[in-house]
């Protein structure tokens, strides 16, 4: 399961049946759970002093692509998925079936909920908390410094059922509450309230997000999102969604 | 011509003069056409249930550069020419001559003409089409989804001859006809006619393209770009343009 | 320092105390100065005619961090420190002290000063000329075809101590003063005035830099932001910053 090409360090701990690609790396501080799947030319447990010892901790039933690179420091719970050339820095912390798109890139303490999906290209600034259930598309950047450079950080948050759009840039600081919808290329300064949408630069309210209609002939509302699109959560989850009252 | 640290499956099937650099990675279902170089870190034919076991066809002459990674099931015409670390999806059908630059994405089921080229860093959504001699600049997005999350896809078309400048992003759905030219840091959420410039957000028309002027000193027209701009187009396509009455 | 699996040409010129991690390429035309790191899977002095033959210079006690590409033909000052999946194309010339961001893209015929910052995901066009102690934030691209495609290259220029905020597109051709602002989300299509904060699409003048304040309880002024922030510059410069009447 680990390629002969692979440079495997004797001190990573790697649990049973993980499986390690041709031209990988994996640094001493590093914890990789049972049954995950390392592909070829990655970097696992970067060294950083930064990280002050702290190993990589990956969950189970993870799926690490082609050409990432994380840093020692981070904790993942089970069933990560990335896509390649992913980017994670130390000290971030995040909850289980994180998906990470192709490019994405994780600058480091940061707080990521569980279920939550960055599509490729996706930059996550230092000191972002992320809710559960999220969803983040491509070229979206979360900043956190309200005057760069400056070592003041203002780290974004981003509640729960969130979906930012394709190239949005949300400023240092903004909370954009449950269930908001930020639309493509947008510039958000202001926190936006739960249930709505924004959009434009600088980001504007322009409706509530149950006034946005199905395009697949239904007449039916978007949003809550989890109300149509279920593809990838598991059964008990979509389940609950269907009982929730909305 | 195969690099001893390469790893080439034997099922793959490899034309005359194919060159793998080191470290690359050749997966079953593959074919690579003659004259074909792929240099190093790649991973060719990355296996997807999605492609329904359908390889990767790379035509002849094409040169993909460094830690590059293409799934199976897609097709591409001879003389493909990529930047580095560009990412190819399944079940994507492409022309010839196609140039895809550094960083770009793919992400598959696309339909693209011949003689395209993809400026760094371009991300073309699912069901994108796109026609011939197009130009799309760096951070150009297509788009899908309407209403994201969902299930409903609406791809973009990018008709012959069109330019999109840089950072702009083609909401779902949107047709840019002929010719039309997209300014730099754009929204586009309406079709834009033939041989007109539209731009801001959300984009609106500014004039036809014939009125933007060449800054060169001759005062000519700066569109149809064919008429001064040859760069790299074979003989025959040249001439061809020289005797349209545009 | 070589790791066994490197593939280093014997015509590179590699100073002393060079480390050259697994995986890696270098290539023929290659000056490496003292107690440089090259990190895992890289490609250095990558070859192009482009480069009429110059090598790629890198200075002493560099770090080059893993899956980055640089090709033949440009010059870097002592302490160039990248992120990982850089790529540089030929015809460079850099000061020292130069910090380039995980994916950001160095086109090439590029003139850039000491100290200069790059965050991720920058795109650096050709003929751009940059000074000295710049920031260039995430998704930041510097443009230079203002009728693209076409022949015409209209480098931008960004003087000393100027700071381009995320997702800004800098258009062909325009000159940002010294210790200028851009805020994030904008598109800059005329010249910056010295020490004045721009913003928007297309950008406006908001203010003169001296009127942003500090968010750190201070009610000092934020800019010129040498006057407060200093972190990984050298002590010598940071002395003669206090002394300076600003």
């Amino acid at each position: 399961m680990i390629h002969p090409s692979a440079v495997v360090s004797p001190k990573a701990k790697l649990g049973k049946n993980v499986s390690v690609g041709p031209f990988t790396i994996i640094h001493d501080a590093v914890e990789i759970g049972d049954d995950t799947s390392i592909d070829s030319h990655c970097e696992i447990g970067y060294p950083t002093p930064l990280a002050a010892g702290r190993p990589l901790v990956i969950g189970e039933e993870s799926l690490i692509r082609s050409h990432s690179v994380f840093y020692q420091g981070s904790v993942f719970g089970e069933r990560l998925v990335t896509g390649h050339r992913v980017t994670v820095r130390e000290n971030t912390k995040a909850g289980k079936n994180l998906q990470i798109g192709t490019i994405s890139d994780i600058q480091g303490h940061c707080e990521i909920g569980d279920y939550v999906r960055f599509h490729s290209n996706v930059h996550i600034g230092q000191h972002s908390k992320i809710g559960n259930y999220v969803w983040i598309f491509p070229y979206v950047v979360l900043t956190n410094d309200p005057h760069p450079p400056s070592s003041v950080m203002m780290g974004v948050t981003v509640e729960d059922y969130v979906a930012i759009a394709t190239m949005s840039v949300l400023l240092p600081g903004v909370v954009i509450k449950e269930g908001a919808l930020v639309g493509a290329h947008s510039s958000v300064s202001r926190d936006v309230e739960a249930n709505t949408v924004v959009a434009g630069s600088p980001a504007k309210f322009i409706c509530e997000t149950r006034k946005v209609k199905l395009k697949d002939g239904s007449n039916a509302s978007a949003y809550p999102w989890r109300r149509h699109f279920h593809r990838g959560y598991p059964t008990e989850i979509v389940e609950s969604w269907k009982k929730e009252a909305i």
